[in-house]
């Protein structure tokens, strides 16, 4: 079995495209050193291959399913999940002082894309918390860090994100759940949840649901949404008063149940989905059969804005967990290409010369260039976006913080939608080069495709994604982010024009950013001259147009790299790099050139979308 | 519950585009008329919805599975062929002189959609079936068509196509079953079969697989390749001597199976695909345990011509189930958007204002506008195809039926793969529309979409469809099936322009029918300049380039016939008809201008996948 993330590819965007050795002198990671991050990518490697991957088919045969009220999961879940825990990996990226390792998001997510690529149902209970973790980090005060994050870092505690309901999934203005104070400063909720993954098993001491709701009277819309700790089990494990030690004595094992105190949370059932069947999904009914008691996290009203401090790593969680699929696929449909013989060149018809494996074909060529593309293209875009996460948390200067910052909020949605699309595709071509034993069961290609499918459609839309790119991101701090992300990929440009055999690209390159910058200023003078709805109506190419010339600049950045060592005399490392080189060449040569039929879509006062009327379909 | 297939549509293409009328003028058709195929399509559409609709997730949940050496399938699957069998449809197609009711094909496929949208996993039993009846009335022998043709086409045998073997399935050349030849002028069968859709169960008298195979001492490669009519029941179905009525006696229920002698086909495993589940997919081992007897059809080594009467005629039939999921996917699409509702304009904010339904956001229109345009312009294409089919085999003059003949032969790799993608990227879009609830198996768009995903890769993948059409179709009678279609697109770009609000798609249409003729030209010119696997190597885009200028041209021959009543007094007539138009406009502003940026990757010197190696990936 080959490894479903190449390990050379991770040390290569690491040292040599990103420079992580820059972040670690950074004071903030002092504490880390490469040899160390390398130690955490073996670990990584190890446990995913030993305890996640052998059961990836498992879970999703033996979908999780309630008996007696309770939810059933495969054990494999629980011990892979302990693995990962045991090895420290729940605490990767929190800070020292609430007991993580503070390591690099950049590493983190390097490691973390072996799990999502052996199995991502099972990733996602460790993904869910390590994004709660992150809000409490961010929001909770010392007191409830004390309680609810370091439990959840140490992985007693599970964590949800609690947002969706029946009738508002997209937006999340329009949620009903109520919360009512109650005299001691908690609050009783009442409502309905949705889509919660990881809502409700029994792998974890507590489950620690971050629920929006709205306190009685609150403002209607956004304004009015407050965040809360909403745990699974109440009492006995809730009290300040207690210390660690207590907490996990009073509700480590359900033998002990009857010291815990449920919070009338019920379970109204599961949703049964196409793929990523292992992390139940759960509807909750809140404050039924009793109260539900919660506490607030940060201000009222300011729930929504402490949501996205998780939201946003979720989001580049689900499109590194695409990137991952795509990386999977592509190993599988390599390995089959390069052992599955079939046909003959067109140049040799002769019925009795051997056949040929597919690989030399090709078509099939092409597919494995585009899944190539996208796995590798992905995984250094996405670690590139968190070292960005980084850079706002740790560079030395304030602007470069600032910057980081704004690069990283443009660059979420793009990476978000765009790259879990083209993931798809490329597990869409890892299928095909499988042909009919792609179709089947019997490969792992068809789980990845059906895991994948939900990245385009959770935690947020794709067509979410590309109003939030085109109608505040684009236009957020006077068009600064944009104009940050055009400077950086007209320098990239400039690098490679000063290279003869890169230079047309660098030339393509900064022919896409212009594109970039026209396509937002025709559609902000529109948003001007006629209304919203009509601007909004290009979100989706105006999408594209940013993802293929942000994948494009990726690329062109790593065959920087690649470039001295293209005649490296050592045959694997000269092969490494010219395989970088002719990947840059598939990207500029067949993809990015789509970028011109995209503007002139864009431009065009044609609107065909717009104008189309309920009736008339 | 809509209809999955729109009635309105289907008699607009029927009538309006396609002129079927014409068809019923000419002799072979005479005994047909218009109110007659509006009862026959009356009839599909309501045993679709009564028989196969209702159990769509029913065979999906209940695979076949072996028990006791027996394939065992949902009941309802037999049920429901028995209705399409007593209705009459098996014969749709099929002379009157071997029973069959001798209707147009165009007909026939129009009434056959409601199947597949319905049900594609009971609806392939049948489509089987009517591909091996075309092709015994085509190559069998008189009295093979009695014992053979004839039980088929009243439904007690089924049929198969049994020619993939585990090493060969695209390469079918290289195929080693072997048959050696018996005393009596039959032949003794041995080798092994691999995706054999509905290669055994207990719903038929018997199973008449027809099979490839070697002749002992048959030349190597394609042109040693026979084709045999191997059934599954030996004895007391196979003589002569038995008019049909003892066959029937002697066959028909598993009590009298000690009057049958099994022909020694074993059942060596299932398949367990991602979709179209309830079709059956077997491995046989022919030969084992005793021997099986086969009949020759047609003259040794000519075998895969004869197929191939089955797999052209199989080709169109896989993507109108492409087109059929498509429709399907779309009904529940557009019936979700009207009622779901969520979110609000981007003009209106106010967040106590109610909520609308999907459809008002551009970009779900932009999805539901892909659909329909696939759907619709899928099913007007492949009745195109279908009319071609009419015509090759009954238009008055042989000149006519020589150019139908080269246009269906041009024409099937493109609708077959261009066609089935975009019917896949629309089942997407269905999915995407739902959102959330579209990625589980509450709605049927899920499995619309695992069903479809097989059109890409059965009955040819879509790469040798690609090569097929650059490498053999492109150039085949001297160019001249390419002129005939360049000569059909112009004369329509030709009436567009007399029009003035379509003389915009008509220059478009001129120009991109330009690029197509251009691509060949520059792919010849290579091949003979350089090699043929360089110029083959632009094969996928060249059929990206041909499927994207058909597509448009049907849709501007649909515009075309729609501008008359644009302004029809009639609201629902009118809203009917600008639909058409409005679609048209998006096939051409969004879609059409592809075809420059795929010219420009065809022609350009850069053969960014040709030199791709093994060694860099």
């Amino acid at each position: 079995m080959p490894h479903l993330i190449d390990r050379r590819h991770l040390d290569f965007v690491l040292d040599d495209v990103l420079r992580v050795g820059d972040l670690l002198s950074l004071p903030a990671f002092e504490a880390h050193d490469r040899e160390g991050i390398a130690a955490i990518l073996d670990t990584a490697e190890a446990i995913a291959r030993e305890q996640f991957l052998p059961s990836h088919r498992l879970v999703d045969d033996n979908e999780p399913r309630i008996e007696n009220g309770r939810v059933v999961l495969p054990a494999e879940i629980a011990m892979a999940l302990a693995a990962f825990r045991e090895a420290g990996f729940l605490g990767m990226v929190a800070d020292q002082d609430v007991g993580g390792l503070g390591l690099p998001r950049t590493a983190a997510n390097a490691a973390f894309l072996q799990f999502q690529a052996a199995n991502v149902s099972i990733a996602n209970y460790a993904l869910l918390s390590m994004s709660a973790a992150e809000l409490l980090a961010h929001h909770a005060t010392a007191e409830q860090k004390a309680r609810w994050l370091a439990p959840i870092i140490d992985g007693r505690y599970f964590g949800t994100m609690a947002l969706s309901e029946p009738h508002a999934g997209s937006s999340l203005g329009d949620i009903t759940t109520r919360a009512t104070p109650r005299p001691d400063g908690t609050y009783s909720l009442r409502g309905t949840k949705m889509w919660i993954s990881g809502g409700e098993h029994d792998m974890a001491a507590n489950i620690v649901h971050l629920m929006l709701a709205r306190i009685d009277g609150a403002a209607p819309g956004v304004k009015g949404i407050s965040l809360f700790i909403v745990p699974r089990w109440r009492a006995g494990c809730g009290s300040a008063s207690e210390g660690a030690r207590e907490v996990r004595a009073g509700c480590g094992s359900a033998s002990e149940g009857a010291r815990r105190e449920w919070n009338c949370i019920a379970l109204a059932g599961l949703n049964h989905k196409l793929g990523q069947r292992g992390t139940v999904n759960t509807v909750l009914n809140v404050g039924e059969g009793g109260e539900t008691v919660g506490e607030i996290v940060g201000a009222p009203g300011q729930g929504l804005a402490c949501m996205f401090t998780m939201m946003n790593e979720a989001r580049i969680g689900v499109s590194m967990g695409a990137v991952a699929h795509a990386s999977a696929g592509y190993v599988h449909a390599l390995a089959y290409a390069r052992d599955r013989v079939q046909g003959r060149h067109p140049d040799s018809k002769d019925p009795t010369s051997p056949q040929v494996p597919l690989i030399e074909h090709a078509d099939v060529r092409r597919m494995l260039l585009q899944q190539k593309a996208a796995a590798e293209g992905g995984v250094a875009l996405g670690l590139y976006l968190a070292k960005l996460a980084d850079l706002k948390k740790a560079a030395a200067i304030a602007d470069q913080r600032a910057d980081a910052s704004l690069m990283l909020d443009f660059l979420t949605p793009i990476f978000k939608a765009w790259m879990s699309e083209e993931s798809l595709r490329a597990n869409w071509n890892a299928m095909q080069v499988l042909g009919g034993a792609g179709y089947t069961r019997d490969h792992p290609v068809e789980l990845h495709y059906r895991d994948n499918r939900l990245n385009p459609i959770h935690e947020g839309t794709n067509g979410i994604q590309a109003i939030d790119l085109l109608g505040r991101k684009a236009v957020m701090a006077e068009g600064r982010a944009l104009n940050l992300l055009i400077e950086r990929l007209r320098k990239t440009a400039l690098r490679a024009r000063r290279q003869p055999q890169l230079a047309g690209y660098g030339t393509e390159l900064e022919d896409a950013a212009a594109r970039c910058s026209y396509a937002v200023s025709a559609m902000t003078a529109r948003r001007e001259q006629a209304n919203a709805r009509a601007a909004l109506s290009e979100a989706h190419y105006v999408m594209e147009l940013f993802g293929l010339t942000t994948f494009a600049w990726i690329w062109l950045e790593m065959a920087l790299a690649s470039l001295p060592r293209a005649d490296h005399p050592d045959a694997a490392t000269q092969a490494f790099h010219r395989g970088k080189l002719q990947t840059c060449r598939y990207v500029f040569c067949h993809r990015l050139v789509e970028t011109r039929t995209l503007i002139e879509i864009i431009v065009r006062p044609d609107a065909a979308v717009y104008d189309m009327r309920d009736a008339w379909f």
